[in-house]
């Protein structure tokens, strides 16, 4: 045979008509906008730095779109999702559309049309990721999940590729910018929940349903994500131990002070001799540390691998322009094989594995917060003292700030290292002392994991 | 012509015949010890993770050995480089030799003989990397460099794939480790420079010639490398302006702390309206900003993107364990497309511009830190101030310690907001008077750039 059609062949594709390669996107918000108007805004500094690939949008699927409608630069502009995936002119799908039943529908579909994914969709992701994924390792396609956690913090690609050759042990830190931003709210004005979450809803921080960030259960999608590419297992975010912030009030922020602290929402998965320990929810962290500083918005992702060492990753983690940045590092990557007529490895082996990861308690004995609201009278310490040494834990400090009512007395009480078990059986009997006004609050007083 | 030999010809080589990756490693000190012990005791993992990926030390050259010498799991030991890079048993060069000479030969000839390559020589890539890369393009050919700034910290990922959509306003920060271990030492125990060089030099932190750490000359390369890719385009390293840290005395850090400050070595790129500002020296820093905070052998890089905001990624700068992991991150990814038989494309499209960066002066107007040492007389205070009002800078404020001596006396004058240009102007007579018994410790007072 002639060397001449072995070449023709080995690259069936001359590279020159592969690259323009053509983005769909479906969801018209925060994102997808953001998405749109970053690619139209750095399109020409893209191709130089891609050495001439073109990234287009060329398809646009907003709701109560009329078909006719022409969109800026000559984007179609469609009502339809099925009419991006199913589209000629598209090679790479942004859904940025929200929730788990529609978005669920677009990304497989998109799949089984050949189109590559992206999508910023955490609850998608943890709930439906091995799936889709296992999906598109069949049809040889790339997901793209770097927006779905951190906003624009690159931490995806940080623990799956730069950890690539390292073993982690745990993965934690802030990931939810909303209940950040209460939570610094309270800290530095002294406001209630309420008054904090109205302020946040003002500055659109958060949604008019705010219980996905204030629950936890959006940290709780980013931690489920986190894990599986730190541990290379299988879990249901059903699974993981997630408390949110509801409960936390003004007079915690006081008590915190007092003990040199403040509280955040802190999403964590750490390995240890049992299985992997995950879980959402406040802790009771030093004014000193490093996720006390972590302020409005932002988020903050520690990683500690057992060769590297503990790293942090800082920045903002949600809003449009962020995540539209993240979604578009993705894209850029994907087009750069697509422009190549590459295949691109899937660099998301976490989610390769159906082996269920083992859950377990956390392994260290911590310190604990407990808040108890009660209405006053005497032998209450005595009583809750007594309920505390009979599960053999100790004391470490009482405190009661002296500016509250006897109908409505809080103090808190200290406790000396000790498991999560041992606490809850210490908890549990309190709870129903007829003198307790609502459940005990009861917080780890940890500043890292993992360490 | 049948199908079925289009399809060979589109895919030469099967999948399975080539899932082993064999790598060659050029030097055996800290990192290519490293990088050997975390891959044997990883590989297993990696194996796992990448789907059936075998990555294998084939050879390794170290200085001296006796070719006949058999190394640890049937590894090759093997005296001389050309060994490695000439071998048919070998996907990936990992050069760990450092300096310039040599290892300007290896990479080279590695491309040449169709070897990817990975290093963590910053010396190299920020003098050769132009050239190098030029050459690994032609020849279809990755050049992994994450380990040549942060360690461990996967900011070459971070500014050239997560920030691929992105415009970067600034990258700055403390990238030695080395200067910063010794800077927090003088801090925490109010040590002279040169007890805190010998206390690095006993931790193993500080080479017996420390000249490139203390100089600032290992920043600058690693800033000119953030920068190459930040702003995409050419730059010698020997044109960015570098002040290192001897100057720096315990004196200093005593009026830092009066002035709530403390003093870190920073290297910065910033882009400002007449070009890119680039520069390595120390600064003086709020104890409140997070530079202050970086302590030990720590790194924390900063990234201001136009739409992503600031981000921070923080971690071990140096050492084998966080060295070797980020040789390895580039290792696995290069190998991931060897074993798909693919070429990689390049994602540092940051060294492929030759177009030069047009260098300028800091824009912004900051306030400056001037420590003046003289020999006390009558009238020198007058003569100081006098100097600087001639160049219509207003004096902040004026500090000096009750300790010190009449014939060695430190003072210090902070001045209001003024360009380096003007500020120059003012300390160059300063620097003539015959009282003065060293020129003028001349440091901005700024805690973050590019804001």
């Amino acid at each position: 045979m002639p060397t001449t059609e072995v070449t023709i062949f080995a690259n069936p594709t001359p590279l020159h008509q592969t690259r323009e390669v053509r983005v769909g996107i479906i969801g018209y918000g925060t994102v997808g906008r953001a998405t749109a108007e970053i690619l139209a805004h750095n399109a020409e500094e893209i191709r130089r730095r891609t050495d001439g690939v073109s990234i287009r949008v060329t398809r646009l699927c907003r709701k109560g779109a009329r078909s006719s409608e022409a969109g800026v630069n000559g984007i179609a502009v469609v009502p339809n999702w099925e009419q991006v995936v199913n589209a000629e002119d598209v090679d790479i799908v942004v859904e940025a559309i929200g929730g788990t039943d529609v978005a669920y529908e677009v990304i497989r579909s998109s799949i089984e049309n050949g189109k590559a994914v992206v999508t910023a969709n955490k609850a998608l992701i943890a709930q439906y990721g091995e799936e889709l994924f296992a999906l598109a390792d069949r049809k040889k396609l790339p997901i793209g999940i770097e927006a779905s956690v951190g906003g624009g913090v690159p931490v995806i690609r940080a623990i799956s590729e730069a950890l690539a050759a390292d073993r982690v042990q745990a993965v934690y830190g802030i990931v939810n910018g909303t209940a950040n931003f209460i939570l610094t709210q309270m800290e530095s004005h002294g406001l209630e929940f309420g008054e904090a979450l109205s302020q946040a809803q003002a500055a659109g921080y958060a949604e008019a349903d705010p219980a996905l960030d204030i629950d936890g259960l959006d940290a709780r999608d980013k931690i489920a994500i986190l894990a599986r590419l730190a541990f290379h297992g299988a879990l249901s975010p059903a699974d993981i131990r997630v408390t949110g912030i509801r409960q936390i009030g003004a007079t915690d922020f006081h008590y915190a002070q007092r003990l040199n602290s403040t509280i955040r929402l802190v999403a964590s998965a750490e390995r240890n001799p049992q299985g992997i320990n995950i879980s959402v929810g406040p802790w009771l962290v030093k004014r000193s540390s490093v996720l006390a500083k972590v302020d409005g918005p932002n988020n903050a992702i520690f990683l500690v691998g057992e060769k590297v060492g503990t790293q942090m990753f800082y920045g903002r983690g949600a809003g449009g322009d962020a995540t539209g940045t993240a979604v578009l590092s993705d894209v850029v990557q994907i087009a750069k094989h697509i422009a190549r007529d590459q295949t691109m490895p899937n660099m998301l082996s976490g989610f390769h594995s159906s082996e269920k990861l083992v859950l377990s308690e956390r392994a260290h004995p911590v310190q604990w917060y407990l808040r108890l609201t009660v209405a006053d009278r005497p032998g209450i310490l005595a009583r809750v003292a007594d309920t505390i040494a009979q599960e053999g834990i100790n004391i470490d400090s009482v405190v009661q700030e002296p500016y509250v009512s006897k109908e409505r007395l809080s103090f808190v009480v200290t406790l000396e290292p000790v498991g999560e078990l041992t606490v809850n059986r210490a908890v549990h009997p309190i709870n129903k002392f007829d003198f307790m006004l609502e459940p005990v609050l009861l917080l780890p007083m940890i500043s890292s994991a993992g360490e």
